[in-house]
C-alpha cells in the first residue's frame, strides 16, 4: 500500500534536518510501505522569495499576469529542497527522484497565487516505484495546462498537495510530519492536562481548524474527508512518533460527546446600529459583504421586532476588519445605517465533537458551566458538531480551562 | 528582425539593477526592434545552491542521478530573476513573460551537469513577441526530452544559451551585457593604452578565449560562427554604450596583422624524462592522458635523436596536475619513463589576428622582440591565425606590454 509522507518547512530547514527526514523515509520502506514523498520549502526560502517579489511589485497590480510571475519564483523553494532530499537519499543508498509540478503532472486551474487542484496524474509516480525509485514530489505548486506555467495552491500549501496525491493514489495513509505531534483536547499552552487524542473525525479536524486549531488547514481535511483518507499528524523530530489519526468521524461516532475546546481571538465583533426594521435588511447588508468577499462568522440580530430600527452584530476575521469598515462607510446611505461599533477584545470558544449529532444537552452543559464562572455570551453559532460562543477576551483562559474540566477531556479521564 | 540581448549574473544582481536592465530592454524595443531577453541568476544565487548541493551530496559519486538534482537545483535561479524582470517589465508598461528551459522548449542532451544543446524550438517565442509579449528565457538551462528533467548546459552558460537561441531566431544580432566594456586588444590592467576593439573576428575571440582573454568561452562564439552571427559585447553599466562585435572573420580580413596579445598563468609545465626513444613513445605518453580527458596544449619534444632516452615536455591546465601527476605515476612502468618535473611558474603568450592567415613574419617578429628583451620561449605552438610562447612567468607583463607595442596596437595607432 502506499503511505505518503509530508514534510513541512521546519522538518527540512537544513541539509541535516533534511538527513533526519531521509532516515524517516528509509524507516517507512523498511516496514514494506510503497512511499511517495512530498515536501516543502527549506523554511524561510518561501518567505526569502516573496520578498524579492513584493521589492520588484511595489504598488502594482497583482494582475493574473504578475501572479504567474509570483508563483514562478516562489515554487523554486521546493524545486530545491525536493531535489536536496532526493540527493540524500541516493547517498544513503535508497534510488530517489525530486519532481516538479509539471514533471508529475500535478494539474490546477489557471489562478495563478490560490490554484484549485483539477487533477493529479499518477502513473509517474507508479512508475517510479515500479523501478524503486522514490518519488519526491514538490508540495504547493502545480501547473496549469491552459497557461503552461507553475501555479502555487496558496492556503494549506504543501499538506494539501500531499493529501490530495494520496486521495489520488488512494493510499493506505498520509503521514503529515510537523513540528507539533499531534492533536489536542485542547491548546495545551492553556490547558496544563490536555490530552493528545488518539484519533480525530476529519469534520471534527475541520471545525477545530476552523475554530483556531492551528494543526491543518480545514481545506486540507476537507480533502481527506471526501476521499476516506486517514490522515496522520505527527512530529518530525521525534524518534518513534505516534501521532493522531483523523479518519471517517463514522468511526468513532459514538466514543465520546466532546473531543475538543479550542478558542482564538481572530476575529472582531462588528454591530451595525440605528438599521430599517424592513424584512430585506439583514440581505442587503450580508450581500455588500459577501461581494466585497468577506467572510461573516457569527451574527446575532437583537430581537426588537416592535420598533423602527434594529442592530445587526456580526464577527469577521481581524484581516478583513479594515476592508469591511471601508465597505460600510461607501454603503452607509444605501444600507441606511446610523452608526457601527468595532469591539476587538473578544474570543471565540468552541466546543466540538461528533458526538452531538446524537446527543443533546451539550449546550447546556456548556453554558451552565460560563453561567457559573460570570461569562456572558455576547454570540452564539453552532453546527451540527461544534457550538461557538463569543466572548470577552479577557476570560479566554478561564473558559477554555473550565469547559476542558467539565468535560472531562483531561489526561486522567 | 530579432535582437537577443543577454543580462549576466551582476547586471541582475538587485532590483535596482533588474530595473536598469529593464530599461535597456525598452530601449531596444522602442528602436523597432524584435527583442528577446535571456537572463541569469542573480550574482551570488547560483554560488549559493551550489554549495548547499556540495553540503548535501559530500564525497559522493556525480552520478548521472545526482547531477539530474544539481541540474534541478541550480537551475532555480534563472527562473527567479527572470520572473522578477517580467514583473518589473510589466510595472513599466510593457507585458513580458519568463519562460524557463521547458517552458521554451530549449532542448539538451541528457548529460546533466553538460547538456549538449540539441534542438531550440522559435514558435512559442515567435508566438508572444506577435502578442506583443516580450519573452524572459532562463540561461543556462534546458530540458532533456529523454529524461523529461531540468538540464544545465556547463561552461559558458547563459551567454552560450543567448547565442544559440539568437542563432535559432536568425536574429540580426545577439548583444552580451556584461562588466567588462567590449575586447581589447590587450588586458588593459596590464597595458596601459591598449585599445577596445570595434570589430574582432570569430576565430580570433575563440582563440583569443582560449588564450586568456575572459569575455566569452570559446564554446558560445563556436556557435556564433557556425551561424554566422554578429554577437555583441557591451557594458551593462553604461548609458550608451557602443561595445565590441564579433563577425565572421571574413569581414575584417586584410585591416590589420594583429588583433590582440593575450597571456594566461593558467597552464603548467611538465617534463618527462627518460623516456625510450622508440617510435611509439609519444603516443603512449598522450593517449594514457587523452585516456583520462586530460587536455594537452603546448608539447616539446627535444631532439636527441641519437640517445636511447628523450625528454618531452608539454603543458596543461594548473586546474589538471594533480590528475596529470597522479596519471603518470599509474603508468610509470607501462610509459618506462624515470622521473618527471613540474614547473608552475610560467605563463603563455599570444598574439593573435586572422590577418596572419595572409601575412608571414609575425612569428619572426614576435621572437625578435622577446629575444630582444631576454626572454627565451620555453614552448612554442602556433595555429592559422595565433602565435603562442611559454616563458617565465616573470616576465609576463615585459612581454605583452612589448609585443603589444610592436605590433603598433595601441590607442594612438
Amino acid at each position: 500500500m502506499y503511505i505518503v509522507q509530508k514534510f513541512g518547512g521546519t522538518s527540512m530547514g537544513s541539509i541535516e534536518r533534511i538527513t533526519n527526514v531521509a532516515r524517516k523515509v528509509i524507516k517507512e520502506i523498511e516496514l514494506g510501505n510503497k512511499v511517495v514523498v512530498v515536501a516543502s520549502a527549506m523554511s524561510g526560502e518561501t518567505n526569502r522569495m516573496v520578498a524579492l517579489f513584493n521589492e520588484a511589485v511595489g504598488n502594482f497590480n497583482h494582475t493574473q499576469e504578475i501572479l504567474a510571475e509570483y508563483d514562478s519564483i516562489v515554487s523554486t523553494g521546493e524545486q530545491v529542497s525536493c531535489a536536496l532530499l532526493a540527493v540524500i537519499l541516493t547517498k544513503l543508498g535508497y534510488q530517489a527522484r525530486s519532481l516538479t509540478g509539471w514533471q508529475v503532472g500535478f494539474e490546477t486551474s489557471c489562478h495563478h497565487g490560490s490554484a484549485i487542484i483539477e487533477n493529479i496524474k499518477t502513473d509517474k509516480i507508479e512508475e517510479l516505484i515500479k523501478s524503486k525509485i522514490i518519488p519526491i514530489i514538490t508540495g504547493f505548486q502545480g501547473f496549469s495546462q491552459i497557461t503552461q506555467r507553475q501555479t502555487t495552491i496558496g492556503r494549506g500549501g504543501s499538506d494539501t498537495s500531499a493529501i490530495a496525491i494520496a486521495a489520488a493514489l488512494k493510499a493506505k495513509r498520509c503521514d503529515i510530519y510537523t513540528d507539533v505531534d499531534g492533536v489536542y483536547t485542547a491548546d495545551p499552552r492553556i490547558v496544563k492536562d490536555a490530552r493528545k487524542l488518539n484519533y480525530v473525525g476529519h469534520e471534527e479536524m475541520i471545525e477545530m481548524a476552523a475554530s483556531g486549531a492551528k494543526v491543518l488547514e480545514p481545506r486540507s481535511v476537507m480533502i481527506g474527508m471526501a476521499y476516506n483518507l486517514d490522515i496522520q499528524v505527527l512530529s518530525s523530530f521525534e524518534e518513534n512518533p505516534h501521532g493522531t489519526i483523523l479518519t471517517n468521524d463514522d468511526n468513532i461516532m459514538e466514543r465520546r460527546l466532546v473531543t475538543s475546546v479550542t478558542s482564538n481571538k481572530q476575529d472582531v465583533e462588528i454591530k451595525v446600529k440605528g438599521l430599517p426594521n424592513t424584512v430585506d435588511t439583514a440581505a442587503k447588508l450580508f450581500k455588500v459583504l459577501a461581494d466585497a468577499q468577506i467572510t461573516v462568522d457569527m451574527i446575532i440580530n437583537e430581537p426588537r421586532q416592535e420598533e423602527d430600527n434594529i442592530n445587526i452584530a456580526f464577527t469577521v476575521s481581524s484581516n478583513d476588519l479594515s476592508r469591511t469598515k471601508s465597505i460600510l462607510d461607501t454603503n452607509k446611505e444605501f444600507l441606511r445605517f446610523s452608526v457601527y461599533e468595532v469591539r476587538e477584545d473578544v474570543a471565540k470558544i468552541s466546543v466540538i465533537g461528533v458526538g452531538m449529532k446524537v446527543n443533546s444537552g451539550i449546550a447546556y452543559t456548556m453554558f451552565a458551566e460560563l453561567a457559573k464562572n460570570n461569562i456572558k455570551p455576547l454570540a452564539i453559532s453552532t453546527s451540527e458538531i461544534k457550538i461557538s460562543v463569543l466572548i470577552e477576551q479577557k476570560y479566554e483562559e478561564l473558559a477554555v480551562r473550565s469547559l476542558h474540566e467539565t468535560f472531562a477531556l483531561g489526561k486522567k479521564s
